[in-house]
């Protein structure tokens, strides 16, 4: 049952290949895979994201499969992703956005499947269970563990904002917590990039942790602040993902086209603002 | 893509269907579906857990598949899951116990995915995004939506236990939360066995909700501390969860003899220790 591995590193770690994917294509821009069929114009799921790879695999530094969209089609979604995935080079990591979480026993479960059936580079966990149910994710040493911190719903507030005794809200504790996880190199963090204030406070937390910040496009997050707020010393350790803005750039049949370029624009944008940031730094 | 209702109600709530089936079987027993290959010997999964499913089809209130074994097998993994629950009678209940939770767009699919393609009666959800993450599983109205609160594993309290500003731990603001969101009347919460005091202040918080009890059996709840604690005003409201006792009962080719053996024990012996509690209290 077990698949050979088609894009994961070999010997080479998810922040590695990370680095490289950033480095080679000069980019911080993630797309988002999150196919929503109705929107589609009845190119079917794999064929379209085949054409969204295809057309921006030299302007990204992952992608990032949102498996809710994937699980919604159905018993052969998860088939439906690997046939998705195919044209994606083996040094583009794959991020799967998962949030999974659950008691030790079972996210040994979920973690063999993200990481050995699926073979994913990373993914994106729930730290509710605590240490133990994020620790079978934890030693894949070479896959990234993004922990979901501060989201950029509207709810988001009523559990991640609650104040603890000692004065912090919640999504710091997790913060310090992710930290605390971090014996192996392998974590990160997941921020909504609408919350700058909260992201500041995360990267003060976590200077050397990579954040994947959803958020920017249609949920409206100000990409100038959340960059001020999220690149670490270096000016980089951010992972700016983008999905329905590339996705569904154009309704025609150019949407391919029409994606490489709002890709290509986002990319050069976060590039412009960054430089600009680092230069009054 | 979508298919015909199978097992869930048409017409009847989850709620009703579950004091229906734990009427019709006098159980408070459901029986976790959690299919560890390598414990089968050689049985193919959805084999073996149809003949445990019909040696246990008279004596459970419901069947709780974790959805993490499924996604372990690959991409056929939900397909066999299907095959497996095909023996389960339409008025038994199926809680998908995934913990599932993200930002609202994506919950949506989500619930679209547990409660249409998989038409699952209630699923198990992860509230760390808050009530509009909850919210596309609460819109089911006819559907159970249990909030993961307090886990039994060692690690939970990392999170779930850290005090807030007014002196309650995390769990018990999320038990309110629940509280909060039960406008429709289908939401219950999941509480681990094995913490009898934290079931207790979950119970009272929630006088009415359905609690979900794991940890019954090999992680080591006291039952009848548990019932103590969890029972409500009525001497229900709680479901209590065992998997691998009931599934491994016997390693031999008897295993589903001694699996509904093993359940048999566990439902009258939940029942003795309530009417005790019922007849003191």
């Amino acid at each position: 049952m077990r698949r050979q591995r088609r894009w994961a590193s070999t010997g080479t770690t998810f922040r590695e290949k990370l680095a490289q994917a950033s480095q080679r294509n000069q980019s911080l821009l993630c797309v988002g895979l999150d196919p929503d069929p109705p929107l589609l114009q009845g190119t079917p799921v794999a064929t379209f994201l085949q054409a969204i790879i295809e057309a921006t695999l030299d302007v990204v530094c992952a992608y990032k499969p949102n498996l809710a969209f994937f699980e919604a089609l159905g018993t052969g979604g998860m088939q439906t992703l690997l046939e998705a995935l195919r044209p994606v080079p083996a040094h583009i990591p794959v991020i799967a956005d998962a949030k999974r979480g659950d008691v030790g026993n079972t996210a040994r479960f979920y973690a063999h499947a993200l990481f050995e059936e699926y073979d994913f580079d990373a993914v994106t966990v729930n730290a509710y269970g605590g240490r133990d149910a994020v620790e079978p994710f934890l030693e894949y040493a070479d896959r990234g563990v993004f922990v979901w911190c501060r989201s950029s719903n509207p709810g988001a507030a009523d559990l991640q904002n609650l104040r603890l005794s000692d004065g912090r809200p919640l999504f710091e504790a997790v913060a310090e917590l992710a930290n605390q996880w971090n014996t192996r190199g392998n974590v990160g963090l997941v921020v909504g990039a609408t919350w700058p204030e909260e992201l500041e406070r995360v990267r003060a937390i976590c200077p050397h942790l990579p954040i994947l910040l959803p958020g920017v496009g249609p949920q409206g997050a100000d990409l100038a602040a959340a960059l001020q707020a999220g690149l670490d010393a270096e000016g980089g350790g951010v992972i700016v993902s983008s999905s329905r803005q590339v996705l569904y750039a154009s309704s025609g049949k150019d949407f391919a086209v029409a994606a490489r370029k709002v890709a290509l624009g986002l990319r050069d944008e976060i590039n412009r603002q960054r430089d600009a940031l680092l230069a009054r730094r």
